[in-house]
C-alpha cells in the first residue's frame, strides 16, 4: 500500500538529526521514505554515510534539485540554520514542512538576526511557522504547513517550566537554567572540541550566557509570563553521546513548594504519552530516556527556603529533535501522536 | 485481545538480559508480558528496578512461586547458570521455555561440570534442549519446547565461522578468536572490575584461555568439522556498555582467499534478516548494530599468505542474548522471525 | 638518607584516596612511605590491590594494629567517616595526622550528627582540628597536629566563593551551586549506581538538597559572611572517572560585575601555585587539571542583570583530596608547599 | 643554572605527542624548554593551544624559521611523516635530533616509499638514524645524533616479541598481532572517525592488514629472526583516550611453554626500569600504565597445544611516543635513563 502512505523527503539527511529521523521513520507504518538529500554526500548510498542504516532499502542520497517534489507529501529539513530558510522558501506550496533547524523558531526577525547573525531570507514564512513544542502547540501544529521544531535545550526547559510559569507557581524573573548535553548536540561537523580525546573524560561549560537557545527560551517564557523575561542559561558539554539534562533553579511564589510544582506538572501532562514525572525515588537521568521520545521531569525542595529545583531529562536527538519532529508530523497528519515513537529507551 | 496473545513470563527479570528482553517484548504484537520474577527485588515495581521501563504498564516483580503457570504460555529464563536448571526442571510441561543462561548449551554433562563446576541438576532435559543459534538450528528450534540460547561470544563466533568450516574453506584446527566485549557482558552484579572507575578509560584481557564460552564454541565447531576441535579464545573487556566484536584469524585451505569466504557468508545468510556482510568499504563495528538484533560480518586477506581475517560485530544483549531469545520465540511459535526485532541500531 | 625523611603511614590505603596519595607521595623527596594499612586487604601486597603501583617498592598492607607508631612521623588517614575518628583518637600524640575523611570538618558536633548520623566519638579532637583548605587556613595548618582536609566539592566551591564573600562582592544569601563530579567521587566501594553500565553514557543529579558537603560549605561561608548562610547545592554524577566542576550562580552586590570578581580572585590567589584563573578565552574544564593539584577558576557576566556566573574545575582525587592532603603535609612540616605536587595535568 | 641545562626545542608542539612531551620535559631537571614551534598555531601562547599547560612559563609557539638553532642543543620533532624529514634535513649539525614521526624508522627507502607513498627526502640521514627502541638499541642510541622513535604499536609488539624471537622460543613465521589502541593514537587532526560521537560507545578494526606499523614490526622481527618475516597485524580503535594493548598469538618451538616465555621476558628486562611482567594474577591492562612510561607484559598458555598468548600494555603517548623519546634523550646525553620519567600511572 505504498500509495496510501505519506511520501516523505528528508533534506539534509547526512547529519545526526537526519539519521535519527530515518531510524524512527523506518518504523512508522504510514511513512514511505522517498527521498534523502545531502549536499556533500549526494550520489552515495546511505550505507556509506551511515552504515548502521544498511540493509534498510533506503534511497541513495541526492541533491535537492534531484528531487521531484510533486511526488512528495512531507519534507523534514535537517539542514543547518540560514541554509534551511533558503531551501524551504523555494519548496512548492503543497508540501508540509517540518524544519529541525533554528530558522523559524524565533518569531522576531530582529532577535533572529541578533542571535544568528544573518538577515532572515524568508520572513514571510514566519507568519505561518508554528513553534513545534508538541505538548504546548498541538492545536496550531495541526493547522499549519510549516513547523519549526524547538531546539533541544528549549524543549527540555520549556516542558519543565512553562506549566509552572503559566500557573504562576514560580517567579519567571529569577530563573537559573544549568544545562548539560551529550556531544551529539554539536552535530557531525568536524570540530576540535568534539574529538573523542578532547571531549572524553572531562567536562566544562561552553557559550556561557551566549548560547543561541537562550533567546528561544526567553521568547516562550515571556509569552507565558506576559512580560519580558531574561534567563540565566549555562550549557555544559558532557562526555556521553546522547542525552540532555536541565537543572533549573527557581524562586517560588508565595506559599508554594515542590509538591505543588510536581502536581502541576503531573496534571498538565496527564494525557501526554511522552512527558511524565520520574518514578518515586528516582531522579530524572538521561540514561533512562536514551533513544526514546520520552521526557522525565521532577521537582525538589531546595535547601534555601522558597526555592525549588526543577529537573528534566531527554534525548537531545529524539524528543530534542527528530522524535519531536515526527510527533509533529503525526499531529499535522492526524495520525496517533505516538505512531513510530513507541521505542523504549535503550538502557544500558 | 490479550487472550489471543502469547502469555509470557520472564523469570529473572532484574538483570540486563531480562530488561532488554522486556524492551523488545513490549514492541512484539503477539506478546503479553504477564509475569516478571526476581528473587531479591520481588515486591518492587519494575520502575524501581529499571526506571527506563517506567510508564509501560508492566506487572510488578514477584517470586517464581507467586506465578500461576497455568496462565502462562512461554517462559523466558534470565537466571544465572546452575539456578536456571533447577527452576526450569520444576516448570509444568505445557510451557515453552527459552533459557538465556548457560545451563543447556553444552550437550555433554561432563563438559558442563568441568566448565561450570556443578553437577547438572536436570540432565534429562538436555535431550530435548536445542541449541538456539537461530540461523543454524531453525528447524530443530521450531519443534522443541526448550531452547538454550547460545552465549554472546559463541553467537558471534559461530555465525562467522560455521559456514566456513562446514564448507571446508578454513582449517578448523588453527583458529584464533580474539574477542572484545562491552561491560554489560559481565551483568548487573556488583564487581570491582566493572565499576566505572575501574573499567573506564582502559582495557585488557580476562579469563585468558579459560573462558566458559570456549567449550561451547568448540562443541559446535567440532560438530561442523566432524572432529574434535580446540580453539584459541581470548576475551577482552572494552570501555563501552554494549557491543561485541570477534576478530578471528584462520588458515585457509588450499586455493581460497577472503573473497571466497565473503561469498560463502553472503550465500549462507542470503535469506536471513539479521546477518549480513558489512557494506563495501566499511568494517564491522559494534556502533553500527547497537541495540539491534543485527550481525555485521566480513572477511579480509591477511598479510600472511594463505590466512584470512574474519570479523563479526553484534550487540551482546540483543543478538547475543535477548534478541536471539525472541527470535527463537518467533520460530517456536510460528511468527515471522523478525517480529518485534525490527529495531534499527541506535547510532550514535 | 631514609632517616632524614618524614616517615609516613597511610591508613586506609586501599581506596582511591589512598592510592592517589601513594602516587603523589612516591615522588615527594622528603617522604618515606613506611606503612600502608587496609582492613579487608591486610596481608596483600599493594600490587594485588593496585596493580598500577607495582614495582614501586611499597610495603605490603597490614592492619592498623600491626603498625609500630613509634617509627612513624605522619599519618594520612583515608578511612570512611565515623571509622576515622575512632582510629585517630587512639593514635599516639607525637603523630601529625592528616585526615581525608569528613570526621573533623564540621566544627559543630550537632551539625556533624545531623549530617552523618552518628554521635562524634572524638569531640575533644575537634578543638585542635584545623580545616585544611590550604590557601585559606595556611597559618593555622602550620601550627596544628590534626588537619581535616575539606571535601572535594567544598574545596572547589570555597576556593571560588570565599574571596568574593569576604570582599562582599556577591550576596551570600542567594547562592546556587550546581556541581558535577566524576565517578571516583563515589569511591571504590561496590554500588550499582557506579557500575560502568549504569553510570556510563548518561548522567543525572543525586542527593539533591541533601548532600553532606552542603553543611560544610555553609559552615565556611557563614564564617566568611558573618551570618548564617544556607546554600543551594545540587551535585550531578558525570560519566568520567576524575574531575569536578562547580558552576555557581550569584547575585552581585551593587555596582559589581564579573570583571571585579575576576580581579578579586586573581588578587587573592596571586601567590598561590595551585589556584589560578583559566587562560583568556578558555573556560575552566576538568580535562585541563586531571591528575594535577591545580584549580582553574573564572567569572562571567550573566544574561540577567546584576548576576554573575562563577566556575571552578579541579581533580576531585587530587586538590579535592590527596593532593590537598599532601599540600597540608608540606605546610605542617615546613616544606615548600608545592613539593611532590608539581605534576602537570594529564591531557588528553 | 639554566645555562647548565640541555636547551631543547620541540618542533610540532601543537599535537598530542608534542604536548605530552612538554608535560614530561617540564619535570626533567636537566631540560630547559627554549623553543616550541607549530605551523598553524605560531604566534599563540601554549595556554591557548593546550590550556592544561597554562601557568608553566613556557615559550610561545613560533615558526621553525623563528628559532635560533645556535641556542638549542636538542630538537624533539613531533611533525607528521614526510614533513619531518624535510625539516630535520635542514637543521644544523650540532643538534641532537629525536624524531617521533615515522620518517626514519624504516631502513629501506623502498619500503618507506611503498608504505608512506612519498620518496624519502633525506635518505642520507637514514645511515645515521638509529631505531629508538630504547631497551634494544641503547648502545647505538648513545652514539648517534639522530634517533627515530618507534611507532606505538611496534614499541609494544617488539618489546614483547623480540626477546622470544631472538631466543627462538616462538616461531616468527606464524605471528598474529591483534592490537587495540585508544583514540589519541589518531592524533589531534580533525577526522569524522575520531569524533566523540563516532568513536565512543563502540569499537571496530581499522586498516586491516594495511597498517603502516606492520612493515616496521616486520623489519625488526626479520632482523631478529635473520629471515624475512611477514606478520598479521590487525589494529582496533577502542573508546578510550590513551592506552594500547597488543595480544600476540604465537606458535611455540618444540618443548616450550608460557613459563619459559615469561622467564625469558623477565630475564631480558631485569635491569630495565620501564618494562616488567604484570604482577602475579594480574593481566596487563592499559589502565595500569596510563600516563607513565611503563610497559606491562605477560605470557599465557593457549588452549591449543604448543601455542602461547603474549600480551603487552603501554600508554601510546608515553612509552609509545614522547616518553620513549625522552628516554632516548637521556641515553644520548648520559643522564640516568629514568630522569623525568618517574611518573606513576594515573589510575583511575
Amino acid at each position: 500500500m505504498a500509495d496510501s502512505k505519506n511520501r516523505v523527503a528528508i533534506v539534509g539527511a547526512s547529519g545526526y538529526t537526519g539519521s535519527d529521523l530515518i531510524r524512527l521513520a523506518l518504523r512508522h507504518p504510514n511513512i514511505s521514505i522517498d527521498a534523502l538529500t545531502g549536499a556533500t554526500h549526494a550520489g552515495k548510498s546511505i550505507d556509506q554515510v551511515f552504515p548502521h542504516l544498511s540493509g534498510c532499502n533506503l534511497p541513495s542520497l541526492v541533491t535537492n534539485d534531484d528531487v521531484n517534489w510533486d511526488t512528495i507529501d512531507t519534507v523534514f529539513c535537517g539542514l543547518p540554520h540560514a541554509t534551511s530558510q533558503k531551501v524551504i522558501k523555494e519548496l512548492p506550496d503543497h508540501l508540509k514542512v517540518i524544519d529541525m533547524s533554528a530558522d523559524f523558531r524565533l518569531r522576531d526577525t530582529n532577535t533572529y538576526k541578533a542571535t544568528y547573525g544573518n538577515t532572515h531570507a524568508a520572513p514571510e514564512l514566519q507568519d505561518i511557522a508554528v513553534y513545534g513544542l508538541s505538548e504546548h502547540y498541538r492545536e496550531q501544529i495541526s493547522r499549519t504547513r510549516l513547523v519549526a521544531c524547538p531546539g533541544c535545550y528549549p524543549t527540555a526547559t520549556l516542558l519543565l517550566l512553562l506549566p509552572l510559569v503559566q500557573q504562576q507557581l514560580i517567579d519567571p524573573t529569577d530563573l537559573i537554567i544549568d544545562a548539560k548535553s551529550g556531544v551529539t548536540g554539536a552535530g557531525r561537523a568536524l570540530k576540535q572540541t568534539t574529538l573523542f580525546s578532547e571531549a572524553g573524560e572531562g567536562m566544562g561549560p561552553y557559550a556561557v550566557a551566549q548560547h543561541r537557545h537562550a533567546p528561544e527560551i526567553e521568547q516562550e517564557l515571556s509569552r507565558a509570563a506576559q512580560q519580558e523575561i531574561t534567563v540565566n542559561f549555562t550549557p555544559h558539554l558532557i562526555p556521553m553521546s546522547r542525552g540532555e539534562l536541565v537543572t533549573c533553579y527557581a524562586r517560588l511564589t508565595k506559599d508554594n513548594n515542590s509538591k505543588q510544582c510536581k502536581q502541576a506538572l503531573a496534571d498538565f501532562y496527564k494525557n501526554d504519552s511522552f512527558v511524565a514525572l520520574s518514578p518515586e525515588g528516582v531522579y530524572p537521568q538521561t540514561q533512562f530516556v536514551r533513544g526514546s521520545n520520552r521526557v522525565m521531569l521532577n521537582a525538589y525542595d531546595d535547601r534555601i527556603a522558597n526555592r525549588v529545583i526543577l529537573i528534566a531529562a531527554l534525548d537531545n536527538l529524539v524528543k530534542g529533535s527528530s522524535g519531536q519532529a515526527l510527533q509533529n508530523f503525526n499531529i499535522m497528519n492526524g495520525y496517533a501522536e505516538t505512531t513510530g515513537l513507541e521505542q523504549i529507551a535503550l538502557f544500558p
